[in-house]
């Protein structure tokens, strides 16, 4: 009897949500955004500081995270060193628990590839955040990562996020909806997984979202700090399975002290959220 | 007489291109996008060996260069080390040529100003390319920047870009208009100049982009290895003083011999493009 060397499987990010979902029982995403002025006292305002910050909040909240999420706009804020002490946070987050990289990327071609390979590749994140602005082909390269996950923008969280996204096209649709479509569409035809993200500020939104996108999972910034409810936003985007929402808050989490006790008081701040959570779900 | 202590008197973007564009008779833009697998085969294929094809490139087409424009993605692409490269790199573009950082980047509040703060504070770079998607609120932490310059994605140059930016609103206008009115719209209010990207495979895109913001500098990139038309850009983006027009030649200057004479054929590719770019001009 022969024997065929067997490729190794590649898990699809949806089962290691759906696993990691179940087992903790959380649908609650840490954001890491690490801001110098915003450091409790007894941390150093360093780029080293901010690392050892945002290590210490990993640590004490990552029973409760179903994923971390830095953004690379406060790593791009701390200089130079910024790209370093990401790939050196990344290191600390415990196996099994999703990365996404916030980078909100958008390039074609060549640049895309370049991106995936620094961002799935060598620091070996499980998801990104894409902006559509340019269409298919430019998302293509991250979308023909097997394994991985590209999450479109569709409709964001600020204040003026209308300006573009509720445009209403020729068609007679919103231009996020479009966007929610046309990804909709992509995943069924990419090896990743193409999820959505939808502002927690635009519960109504993300109903129509969801009913475009009934299989996806979709990431929801803004709860806690900017102000999105949790119980409108599991009203509106949970999917059939009451699962598939990726709900972030990053400063009512990190910074939930300013004294010696920001990593416990963190821990509190998303255990009671994961709380909260739960008790709407049932 | 008392004296009163001046304060220090930041140059506008516009001028300090200006007078570059006049004093070396050029509107090349030389893109820096290092790919491992492109650079020439004495150069060592690791990040240190890219930092070093990329300096000798500047060095040797500087005279050329209205502008240089370093592609976050690639750099992303180097992995680890990606960003003390562009630093390095950053360091060694002589004083005097504008940078453009081509990051596409798109995010809101905090995070926006985060990455302000890193590629116009700790890069120091000059201009810095955006995605509109987000709208206004999320552009102006780049366009309260005086001295420097936000270029706005309006129509860009790969095959799929139509997909949102040829959307016709109902008023009636493509996307990438309405993003061109709002981008000339910005430019009156902020301090930092609100210029546009356009792809050069689109010239009669461009024309109408042009009429919609006839003073402000449009980045084109696509001149080259993308196939588009230096004589067709020129005579569908000029303003009205013959200027206003980056063009942005990637691939075709920095790969333009793949052996140890690297350096001088990059210099002969921006002097040529440079001869033609004048020629058409008079």
């Amino acid at each position: 009897m022969s024997t065929v060397a067997t490729p190794p499987v590649i898990s699809s990010f949806e089962s290691r949500m759906n696993q990691r979902a179940e087992e903790i029982d959380s649908l609650l995403c840490i954001g890491l955004d690490p801001v110098l002025e915003s450091l409790p006292s007894p941390v150093e305002r360093t780029p080293e500081g901010a690392y050892q910050f945002c290590r210490d909040i990993v640590a004490a909240t990552s029973q409760y995270a179903l994923a971390y999420k830095p953004n690379l706009g406060f790593f791009a804020g701390l200089g130079r060193e910024g790209l370093d002490v990401l790939y050196r946070l990344r290191a600390d987050i415990p196996a099994g628990i999703p990365v996404i990289l916030d980078c909100k990327v958008n390039d074609m071609g060549p640049t895309a590839e370049g991106y995936a390979r620094g961002w799935f590749g060598a620091l070996d994140v499980d998801a990104i955040t894409v902006a559509p602005y340019m269409g298919e082909d430019a998302c293509a390269p991250y979308m023909n990562w097997e394994g991985k996950c590209v999450l479109i923008l569709a409709k964001t969280s600020n204040p003026g996020s209308g300006q573009l996204q509720d445009q209403y096209l020729a068609t007679g649709e919103p231009l996020y909806l479009h966007v929610a479509g046309l990804a909709s569409e992509w995943d069924s035809r990419y090896p990743a997984h193409i999820g959505l993200v939808v502002g927690a500020t635009y519960p109504e939104t993300l109903r129509s979202i969801r009913e475009k996108a009934p299989d996806q999972w979709i990431l929801l910034p803004g709860i806690g700090a900017q102000g999105g409810s949790l119980e409108d936003s599991l009203a509106s985007g949970l999917n059939r399975q009451g699962s598939g929402l990726l709900l972030s808050a990053s400063r009512s989490v990190l910074y939930a002290s300013d004294g010696s006790d920001y990593a416990e008081a963190s821990a509190k701040a998303a255990a009671s959220l994961v709380d909260q959570i739960r008790a709407l779900r049932r």
